[in-house]
């Protein structure tokens, strides 16, 4: 962790109350803890407003792996893509279905269009994407 | 506004540093103001995730007037749950259109029902529940 | 509402089922009502991140009208953007606490930063923007 | 794949228009398939709001793993939850950070707290639940 910054802040006293409550039920041991988190979490949000910022995020899959020619297509694409996809997790769910998520990094848009990519395909089921970051500017 | 209190946070000085150029981009005159938003912003979410939690709200809605009935229909259901309905302010969009937005407060699960409700009439094109709060914690 | 059009789909036979399921719990009278208001959502996301299409939107909004030159600084904002800005309601809460909700026209980009902007005054404790449509698209 | 079942539905023709002009962008097949995806959408955000649903999740976070005891810390939480954890796909993202994919099966609700426990450690800087679904009823 890089060095640290103590910063003083203001708060109204029923807010300063109500957040309090809300630490202690989520589980957090202090307020500054919380607090780095929600600056993170809308930190990463901004990052990826920028189409060409460079991200990290994880993309999850539903597929049929019975569908025709799914595996070769989603391989094929994958390969396609190496460039963006670092690596990838695949859990068989029941008879029919796979869960597979693909980690990915790059410019958010490229992996937005992945995402979009994959959830066309016949027999993919569900694709969405977690916007996460590659923590640099996280501290 | 409610008396205020100090508290002081600590932060790696990378994330200080994201943190205080976001602000500025924003137009934030201070962090201070910026963490109180986030703080806010957090606690809105929770309360709203309590479907018995006495909350304020806006539903935005569009519509096609000319759907036959779809007037009284409304106008019905308003009046339905005069309990949970504070006000409404109607826009003539285009020849067709019409927005509604109404603003609501009660329980947070009787103002999702109703905003899912209205969206199965025939005509309505949107709707579209925005999460505010009566902002009695918010100091 | 404008001509109608008659597609054919297929589904597979559980999905059909669980969807009918959700339609008659929702109180959709039929399917067909179900798919066209998914169709719209689709298509209102869309519309939204493209920063330079022309959209419509709620503006919702909670302040403290006891905040010095809050009004004053409010009522300028809002004149500056008279281009953007369609109509206001504005519902007391409580003793401290209004709200507010703006309804837009214009640019999408322009509708999120006057919502950013608006934030970052003091004494206001939320804004949150409900994306709609000025509906010309949605038939 | 289960066996189909063939709906017919109706659009307005703007609708239709925009709709498949949409499709077409985004390298959809035929709209059937698109309308199956935006079914399949609603229906696991659906599932979610149940908090007793059975659901497959993944959960995605950044970690400092130079913080102190928090690998230990991760690892004794992890098997607290061995029933939830399916497998864990871990990638170093630069000198300091790792993200982390967890894929998770069980109720919503402890998927949930899982995420917002782990959130809270010292050197979790972020940490994002995705829905999915164990696809059961997806066809």
């Amino acid at each position: 962790m890089s060095d640290l910054e103590r910063i003083s802040i203001t708060l109204p006293k029923d807010l300063a109350k109500a957040f309090s409550a809300s630490c202690e039920q989520k589980g957090y041991s202090n307020r500054s803890e919380a607090i780095r988190d929600l600056i993170r979490g809308a930190l990463v949000k901004e990052e990826w407003q920028d189409p060409a910022a460079q991200v990290a995020a994880s993309l999850t899959m539903i597929y049929d792996h019975h569908t025709r020619q799914l595996n070769e297509k989603l391989t094929e694409l994958q390969h396609d893509h190496e460039d963006l996809i670092v690596s990838t997790l695949h859990v068989h769910l029941n008879h029919d279905n796979c869960l597979e998520v693909i980690v990915l990094r790059g410019e958010a848009q490229k992996v937005q269009d992945l995402s979009d990519k994959l959830r066309t395909f016949k027999g993919v089921k569900y694709a969405q994407v977690c916007f996460a970051t590659d923590g640099s500017d996280l501290g």
